[in-house]
């Protein structure tokens, strides 16, 4: 593989603490006027454009701003059917009897592999698009054991991160016995599962798996060699976060309702606290405290939670400005939480910055600078994203 | 000009009255399984796909959505510089001593013709990119005879929708003298630019242009032949709706704080009440009370106002997003909005819907419905952009 010098670049954030980059706070390691080195799929240099090494070619991104690509941490990809109507029906503050959640697991049990496949792919060229580099996708939408294999064989096809979420909801068929659907998604589901997953994950919250639950189904995919994941916290309080902390769970997800103790646990934990703004965006809820997480020190990441209920946008631009203008967070804190914080979430140290090292995942920007993905909301700024050092197609 | 048989369609909005359209309300002349057919640049048959007449080609959607394109009525494109540092201080709370508008004047004056126009190009295919067909662009940031005069220039080589917005601000040379502005606004500057432009417009708010002052700009305006616009009650209560209202003024932009008088003056008026949230989003600002301005039956659009200081999206799909969930207008009422209620907003009858004879301005969405674009906020959903039946390239 040729090596590949990328110049011209106005304003370039490296994350990098050999320019200077700090885990907290503003300075991202950001450079001026500057080049990157890709070699090997890796970048290989970073500095100043007229200090640049010789490559066996060279692009001029002229003065364009460049950031690491997005890492989005959460995202539930697979799965067929449309839920607009139920949409609309909420924003006009109308009840929708129809489905919900069900819905999607009906149409997604009915679905053929090729369209649940087309679909993803459909979905990672959305995403490649907007500059997410780095996806998660969730099962979630089979709740059988054949129909979580399934979805997580597909992503497995498409990303490392995949995260087996047999525990979504207690089915319509397990209505009644509900501790029947756990032993389930502990035992024959997990093994179905566990081949294709990297990381097991479960909805914490009343009305879907309790404390108890939540620990049994998250103690069984460690055991059963997988990373964890937490849905916690979002509809009110609840054990989710501490049991996240507790159990060295990499992330705990959406974080709307915390008290002292959960941000204390937060603090004291390498678990990382993903924000998800999107969905109270879209759901016309209050947005997860940040500034308080922020401040105590804990690590936050943003992501999308691209799904047909609750969230339906994929773009992590957005979620950043809303991050910004909804949660408070500076639009420095805001790109390091959906590069690096994203990382950190997934517990990857290849992606998320651009140190001599990293994957050379990264995005050109029609913009002078970084801060224009929130100065310029909903405007699609991605001029270019480039995975592994390739040029992606549109 | 061969004609052109769009089919496949699988949503068509029309807003023709003629498929069951009306003017409030929820029903955009909708129609499934639906084909459309261009002649001379204009639409010249809608109705089903299997009842369409003969082509000189056709061109299958594959089941995407169409809207007629967007008519963006509020916008200012031709500027020069970068205040992205101010944006990112406010965002953090954080006063900004530098420059403000001041800095887009200084800027705007010292940048060469071929710098501003190339400037606006760039605006016009983003923009284009993202559906809008119809826009509006003002001066405003010239503040001289000349500079305004050449705003204008370079704005009508591109579109008929061009705004006279000498009064802006009072610029620095006339702060000790701001009588003297109206005077050379009403005089000198507007006899130079009414040649370049159709509408003029009045930045009428306490710290601008008061009520006597706007009243003296828009009547000069109207006696040199320029339809009317304003720009009122975006920071507090005050004369600029009623003003409008009064002069039958096409349309009164922001409309944040109103009372009753206000809305009663507007529903009993032909002047349209603009709607400009990215204002709001990208200020941290209160909302303006559209559904107060709805249920009363005032003709509501909702614009851009692309900005480099109070709000620099350009993004139609995320007003309409914000436009639903903030301003709780309902996904057709938003709709509408941005189509019919912006071509209301600039006295245009041949754009803003699909009934035959309109200009064929329409949009390919990336999704089955137009419900899509509040449901998948920030996501860039435009496929395909056609105006006067030409398929832009990107
Ligand atoms: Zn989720
Ligand atoms: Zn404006």
């Amino acid at each position: 593989m040729s090596s590949l010098l990328l110049t011209g670049i106005g304003e370039l954030t490296t994350l990098d603490p050999a320019h200077g980059a700090r885990t907290r706070g503003e300075d991202l390691g950001v450079l001026h006027d500057a080049a990157l080195l890709v070699d090997g799929g890796r970048v290989a240099w970073t500095g100043p454009a007229a200090a640049a090494p010789a490559a066996d070619s060279r692009r001029d991104l002229g003065g364009a701003a460049v950031v690491p690509g997005f890492v989005d941490s959460h995202a539930h990809l697979v799965f067929a059917g449309d839920r607009s109507a139920e949409f609309a029906s909420r924003m006009r503050g109308q009840r929708y009897e129809a489905g919900g959640i069900r819905s999607t697991v009906a149409a997604t049990r009915a679905a053929t592999d090729d369209v649940l496949r087309a679909r993803l792919d459909g979905f990672l060229r959305e995403v490649h698009a907007q500059g997410t580099t780095t996806v998660e996708v969730k099962s979630g939408y089979g709740l059988t054991v054949a129909d979580e294999a399934r979805a997580l064989r597909i992503a497995a096809e498409r990303t490392p991160e995949t995260t087996f979420l047999g525990a979504h909801v207690v089915p319509a068929e397990f209505a009644d016995d509900p501790a029947g659907y756990v032993d389930l998604v502990t035992g024959e589901m997990l093994r179905a599962c566990a081949p294709h997953a990297r990381w097991i994950d479960v909805f914490c919250e009343r009305g879907a798996f309790d404390g108890d639950a939540s620990r049994a189904i998250l103690t069984a995919g460690r055991d059963a060699g997988l990373g964890l994941r937490v849905h916690g916290n979002q509809l009110g309080p609840g054990p989710g976060v501490r049991l996240a902390c507790e159990l060295g769970a990499a992330s705990v997800d959406h974080c709307t309702h915390l008290d002292d103790a959960d941000v204390e646990a937060l603090a004291g934990s390498s678990t990382v606290a993903t924000l998800l703004p999107g969905v109270e965006f879209s759901t016309r809820s209050p947005y997860p405290p940040a500034r308080r997480l922020l401040d105590a020190g804990v690590e936050v990441a943003v992501a999308s939670d691209c799904n047909p209920g609750s969230c339906f946008t994929s773009s992590i631009p957005f979620c950043l400005a809303l991050a910004v203008r909804e949660m408070r967070m500076s639009p420095a804190e805001a790109l390091r939480a959906v590069t690096w914080g994203g990382a950190r979430a997934l517990r990857r140290d290849d992606v998320g910055h651009l140190a001599v090292g990293a994957r050379a995942d990264l995005v050109v920007l029609a913009a002078p600078s970084h801060l224009h993905l929130s100065y310029r909301p909903g405007v699609p700024l991605v001029a270019g994203t480039y995975l592994g050092g390739e040029l992606l197609r549109r």
